[in-house]
């Protein structure tokens, strides 16, 4: 059974470890890519507290003793199912199986002006390109005499409640508190405002009352200002404007309000649902095809426990393709078709860290809530056990121990492209 | 005395750490990034060895705690010695004395077409697209059938027989030898020939005979095909030509063959000796002006010892720096010109690394050459001592050990940006 899949993410990848030498099966990992992203921690690349290389695994390494994985670094262009074969920007690859695990990017639902101006922070680049932004921004701060633009250079703007728009604000308000003073001793940051901007009435909203009231709390403690039912209209670079109509004066945009999935061409329009999310059955079967599949982020699956689909969080994905290597062993042996596992998602909890020693996490069963030191060292843990690779839990552990101790993120490195001829960047070279 | 010091390389930066807080010094330091480079090691972050931020040392953090030294990130555009100030992209900057620590660049020697095509390893960032044009060579050549394409994709020229040009063309071997076969199966590695071009007679003509041909014989058993007495003449992307005619055919040039000064604009012309080196005194003070200086690489100074200039080395940059500081010092305090200190470089000795346990040191004085694992040793810990913070030395250290022990370069990410929209690139942002 040849198997196509499409996206190296936590479900992509997974699934493709726990095929990895099981007799019968032929895996082709495609990944625009070539290293697995450990998304819950690209904050703390933006955030000079990571490397880039912390957090990035090459898929080439994981797979450097298998005899039935290949990996093909290529962007998907299209799904033909008539000819159950994919085109890539490289080449065509034909399939028994396909599956797309293509997850999701930034939803700027349609507003091309933010899409322009905003940071995204979807992917380890864009988290580089974010830090770089950051930090040129009080470089060129130096240099300007008037206070107002001064003081937009200097206010971040933060769209988004969630537990990238908390986990980065906390962040951001942790560098302006210890870092960013003793980097810049010539500039005033008393007057640096940092803003999260959430649309709907709390921060933290899909997690319990107790954890979403406490990461408020300590969002405040460490100066960020929470502004909940804002809804953000415009951004042109300068303002950003209100739905109410106030504005806020601000150089950096970090836009966490939104996502959707990656649909790739030639799916039939009709599968797809809110949120460009595909359509499943309970095994993850794209609907209306017999052999294409689509797990993690960008599979939309309705149950009588989630009537409106799964969150779009790792565990889901991870346990997806769980499911679908044990459906698809069945498959190669033969076995009774209804033998097949319905996909149940085990919702284990769920946590979000808002700064140093101050974390939340949420337990459903039982149900439990914790928060501060404890709810860090959880959080932690868990995080330095799902990165992949013992050099890479290594270099995490080190610099998150330096930073505690020093009380400083010092990756503060832009490593932009320096064009020393006008027009010639090393990128565009033939 | 206010002192601009342009450049943040070896001379610029120990410069500015010897005025650290020193009484009666005002001094700004600017540079086009935001950390200094070690520049020794660049070839090892291109062979995905150890990460661009082990190697790179953030300048605000050098110099938190400084009560006189500014930082300020900028390009130099032009000096204006009539009115003691610099003109950068951001800023006018006016100065007492000026120094140059510009450092130099490589030296296409007018072969557009080369700059154009083939990869120089002058900065972090050029490291980081060489690295990564690597990697994209061979997860291209498996979607390549054409055997004659494949193995162009594969091959390897180097040109520049001097230390950094051993230095990358043994660790390109090593990653063919270790690394490479594991990564892609399914590639056929017997093909692929790494070449290192040397227009001279020998490799490492700057160093002792013994050590010439030591490394020679190291890059021979590694698999470098070293070919000396050869020019190159062309390359267009697809073909190296020889001025013998010869060709052969490449996908990757990698040029170290020459370097030249990074003159700054307004700089009387006049004043520059050949390799684009600006004319100084034995006090490193620029000919025709007072109080403009020139250290490091830049510096063209002609002594009895070294009528040609000095090396273009660390050490000597280093050395004129304390040189400086000692004389502005003096300068300060008012004291008798005449004991200001004349610059004599103090030849310490030089090395270069070939591969694991194959390194050459030679010494002057005594006059000694080692090889092999002890020299090897040398290398490392002169190295570790000499990279700027503790948290880059110990993160060095531990890349070097894991490398050691599992014959393993594992930082092989491609993290080049990703066009989603074409045209659209987060560097171009607003």
């Amino acid at each position: 059974m040849k198997i196509v899949i499409v996206g190296a993410g936590f479900g992509g990848l997974r699934l493709a470890r726990q095929l990895n030498n099981k007799a019968g099966f032929d895996i082709v990992l495609v990944d625009r890519f070539n290293y697995h992203q450990f998304q819950p921690l690209f904050y703390q690349v933006a955030t000079a507290g990571l490397d880039a290389s912390n957090i990035s695994f090459p898929l080439r390494k994981v797979f450097q003793k298998s005899k039935n994985v290949k990996i093909r670094l290529a962007e998907l262009k299209q799904v033909i199912p008539a000819e159950n074969k994919i085109v890539t920007d490289a080449e065509e690859i034909s399939y028994d199986v396909l599956v797309i695990a293509t997850g999701a990017d930034t939803n700027f639902f349609g507003n091309e002006q933010m899409a322009r101006h905003a940071f995204p922070m979807k992917s380890t680049v864009e988290a580089l390109q974010l830090r770089y932004r950051l930090l040129q921004n009080f470089e060129t701060a130096l240099t300007i005499k008037d206070p107002a633009e001064l003081q937009r250079l200097m206010n971040i703007v933060v769209v988004g409640g969630g537990p990238t728009g908390v986990e980065v604000s906390g962040a951001l308000a942790e560098m302006k508190k210890y870092v960013l003073p003793k980097d810049y001793p010539e500039l005033d940051f008393s007057g640096m405002h940092i803003y999260l901007l959430e649309g709907g009435a709390k921060t933290l909203a899909t997690m319990s009352e107790k954890s979403s009231v406490q990461s408020n709390k300590y969002l405040q403690g460490l100066g960020v200002e929470v502004l909940t039912n804002t809804l953000v209209k415009e951004y042109d670079g300068i303002n950003v404007t209100l739905s109410d109509g106030q504005f806020i004066k601000t150089g950096t945009v970090i836009w966490a309000a939104g996502i959707k999935g990656n649909i790739p061409n030639g799916i039939d329009k009709t599968m797809i649902a809110k949120g460009n999310r595909i359509k499943t059955n309970r095994y993850c079967v794209v609907q209306g095809y017999q052999n294409i599949y689509a797990i993690g982020d960008i599979a939309y699956m309705e149950t009588a426990d989630y009537p409106q689909g799964h969150p779009q969080v790792a565990p889901v994905a991870m346990q997806q393709a769980d499911m679908l290597a044990g459906n698809f062993r069945l498959i190669e042996r033969k076995a009774n078709p209804e033998t097949q596992f319905e996909f149940v998602y085990n919702d284990k909890g769920s946590m979000a860290t808002v700064g140093r020693n101050l974390a939340v996490v949420d337990i459903p069963k039982p149900k439990l809530h914790f928060g501060g030191f404890f709810a860090w060292m959880i959080w932690m843990g868990l995080h330095l056990m799902l990165i992949l690779g013992v050099k890479n839990r290594f270099f995490v552990f080190s610099n998150w121990l330096y930073n505690y101790i020093t009380y400083d993120q010092n990756l503060r490195l832009i490593f932009r492209e320096f064009n020393r001829e006008a027009g010639k960047s090393p990128n565009a070279r033939s």
